[in-house]
């Protein structure tokens, strides 16, 4: 998605040869019309698929997940990171470690809300380790769903999650596939 | 807003007479279709201001938050509750406590996404004791930005922190205003 790597070339914030800083649009700030048009190629993307539920993780995936279920009619459903007082112990858990942040988080999903007559796309802002992807798959199968693929913002190809879930059978999208961050620049697969 | 309200009315759970859950549209699973017309009314409501910037808090202002800054053209900072090995220490910080979860969190913004030259439209999903919007007005006051008002969700009216807030002169608009949860029906006011 050549609008999205523009973005990232011009205002992505190399830190090191892993860590690629993207808060002006994704991650902290946000820029709607690009989230949008993100959901609208996501829905591209996944258009030979009947998806009955977008399944994502809190925070940075809500805003490209909700406007890719407006474009397909079907509502979103975000993870929470952690038990919520006015979530009750109805819920398929989790557990993802953030390599970013070094600490495993329970994430948890309502069994009101995924069903095993659900296909699921799942949908994240970045994919690196897998982590996250991981968690959600395993809560998709605790919900007996189907998942038809998942659908990523920024993949860090150079790091082994995407390899390693697409062994597995999984299809994934990724709108930006970073090939190297190393001498600070960002340089993309084809 | 009727079609909220309906909403609520249909879909909402009333857990006792102070708390009410709305887990199916807006602070779990997500109504993409609702979102927007949420973002848009916030749009109307505040046609008179000029805002270029929308300030929320992560998870469940984004949503709404998203729609109206794509509406009206401005970029969404969703403030963060704790802080990430991402974020530099170039940040606004704050304490929001939360009756709900019973905990207080550290919630920041960059510097880099909040000026003394910007017109800030806060908001959020729920108002009850005015704590996170207290939270969010504290990081706009550090940043020297000024608060054109407040858009909510759902606020809890029979709660203090509207009407404290009001008589401090802010601008608040409750897109549906609960007068009371008593006998687990919601009641709204006119």
């Amino acid at each position: 998605m050549e609008l999205l790597k523009d973005k990232i070339t011009k205002e992505g914030r190399v830190l090191s040869d892993t860590v690629l800083k993207v808060d002006s649009f994704l991650n902290h700030q946000i820029d709607p019309l690009l989230m949008k048009e993100v959901g609208e190629e996501f829905a591209n993307r996944f258009a030979d698929q009947v998806i009955t539920k977008v399944l994502t993780i809190e925070s940075s995936g809500i805003a490209p997940a909700t406007f890719l279920g407006l474009t397909i009619g079907a509502p979103v459903v975000f993870a929470r990171k952690k038990k919520s007082l006015t979530l009750s112990d109805n819920l398929y858990t989790s557990q993802v470690y953030s390599f970013t942040k070094n600490e495993t988080n329970d994430i948890s999903v309502s069994k009101d809300y995924l069903k095993a007559d659900d296909n699921v796309l799942i949908i994240d802002d970045f994919l690196a380790n897998g982590e996250a992807v991981k968690g959600l798959l395993d809560i998709a199968e605790q919900a007996g769903a189907h998942v038809v693929g998942v659908g990523i913002v920024i993949e860090k190809g150079f790091q082994m999650g995407g390899k390693a879930l697409r062994e597995q059978g999984l299809r994934i999208e990724s709108l930006a596939n970073i090939k190297s961050l190393a001498d600070g620049k960002v340089e993309f697969f084809d």
